[in-house]
């Protein structure tokens, strides 16, 4: 019997992590290059400047936004990664749409940038969110399920990771949901969550989020 | 004698990987850098911006198919330098090579994206497919000519590698050919046969593709 | 007592500074990437050429030293990072501000390289170098509180980092303040501080900056 | 005595070799980032596409050209970090000078693409390549003289590496020079060159270049 290719592809964790890094790398530096520098033939001196910058600055709370977003997924596919003892094809393929997702960021990002007060830019924004939330939930699951993750690995452990993508995502519902409001008030709490996300209190109620 | 300077350059296996992730990376995450925001002056409500995105919908298809590809021959290439005990300046040589098709993939991308129902596009399109599958053809058969890869290597594992290579490149000119009938097909094809090699069937005839 | 996913997640030093060094890389290769040939148009022979390459030379300078400074940060960090016994997720979310603020240099540096007489611009610049040094500073502090270096780091090592921020951003406050006189005097001073720390002399007082 | 944080900083090969591949995969994908697609309003046909295709042909042969370069400083700079011991802080910003060079090649590059007969930007691409190789250079000689080098390594191999660099620039600045004919004999003779070196015959005169 033939040696069979998908047995053998596809079962480096440590690529699939370089490959990961790399591209939460780009994705990360790329958001911010939507961010241009004002036309000189429209600035005839400081003032001008300075009204030109003042524009652009909601424009930087959304990157800021989104650039923990991906700093805190990216935390997340590593605490995943980092506990897997070897990968296989199948768990590849669900991190290479992961990452698709990943790469779709800056798009989502500038768009919502672009249109910051249409519900559609915000939704779109949202599903992207979610859909991240939902591969990573998939790999996890599917890892368990073809015993990928190192033995020593507890119930508990396992158990955090899948209630943290759930809490998560059902903040950024709620996040999603208050643009029936005004779309502002869904960007200021779900830049609330990543804060909290990215450098959480040590202690109390949001400690355990 | 003096010593050879070709004898001492380009024998480092991890640092042609740490290169090769970066390259793919890139490309993967630039893929989409050409998915662009509406103008702003163009739209003028939620049902605008709902026409424009609903645009934008077949080429994030397009990208969807080129990260997959992208995502195929990283595996392909990993499963490779996995298996290398160490290299030479040839084999750097052909996967450099190999690299600036990878680099090539975006444009390729964009070409397709942008004229979705020109044949000589989705030629192109194959063709840099092409060159990436003939590069990692000899690229192997170099390797295991020159002995760069690992002892421990079985015959057929070898096979397996060549053999893959074979059959996907069938399948794609299968899908480039579909364009004498449209080149919606060919693109419905391919897409379907990396889709089936990123997240494969487990068992039955598909598995073994 | 459920496990508690903040206590797992974010634990890798090995992940924060691969991470880091795409930022970097990234950030580092598109500062240029604002460099834009003349337009074809514009150039009707070798001395058109001539004077529109002049016309950049400027810019060139200033991309320059934003490389250097971006270095010096990446020297910064790393210096940090290698002395770190294991990550938390505080020290996580501190240098993810860090990147976000590194993704911000080619934004920076292109407002600089475009407005290089406007004192606003210069500002900017210099406050995006001071959030820097900033979050290492507050980075390394709260690293030293958290245990997270390693023991053997001796006391005079960790003030020898404190120390040289603290020298390097007032060097750079000084720089700023430069702008009073002028923003090309602000840019050669900076300039020389940035080729100073990068390739120093060995001895003699500035060695010890 | 406080320590000194130059003794401290930047002494990490593997970082500097992290970054440096980071800053070549950017560098060797954005090559490329300037193959625009064709404008869709232009386009009416297959064969208006096959000629704006064929317009872009000679373009893809100078990236083919760049990216080989790239790939060669590349192999040049590994084969010097790999035989490093340790790292200082003078090593560490002649390398990233030696990298913002690198990041220029995008530029270099494409001002010969859009000017491939002006002998102007023929020069300023070879000063670039000039550059490189003059920093790798000092580089090399600068760790030989503080003993960073691995301790076995031989006298011969390291008037290899030498050696290599002066032949190469050699060969360049007599391609520069043939721009005295015509800017396409030496865009000729230093792809010639280059493909040499990436793919370079085992044996014969060529063989040790």
């Amino acid at each position: 019997m033939r040696a069979n290719y998908n047995q053998i592809a596809g079962q480096s964790v440590e690529r699939l992590t370089a490959l990961s890094d790399g591209v939460f790398a780009v994705a990360m530096t790329l958001l911010v290059l939507d961010l241009r520098t004002p036309a000189e033939t429209a600035i005839h001196g400081e003032r001008d400047l300075w009204n030109a910058i003042v524009l652009l600055a909601p424009r930087i709370l959304v990157y800021l936004m989104s650039f923990l977003t991906l700093g805190i997924f990216w935390v997340g596919q590593q605490t995943q990664l980092n506990h897997f003892a070897h990968c296989d094809r199948h768990i590849t393929g669900i991190h290479l749409i992961f990452l698709f997702c990943i790469s779709l960021m800056p798009f989502s990002t500038s768009l919502m940038a672009a249109f910051i007060s249409y519900r559609l830019a915000l939704l779109i924004y949202w599903a992207n969110i979610f859909i991240l939330g939902a591969t990573l939930f998939a790999g996890w699951r599917y890892a368990m399920h073809a015993q990928l993750v190192k033995k020593e690995l507890s119930a508990d452990f396992a158990a955090a990771i899948e209630q943290r993508i759930i809490v998560a995502q059902t903040l950024y519902a709620v996040g999603a949901l208050l643009c029936l409001v005004s779309t502002y008030w869904s960007i200021g709490f779900i830049l609330l969550v990543q804060v909290n996300y990215a450098i959480a209190p040590r202690s109390g109620p949001l400690s355990r989020l």
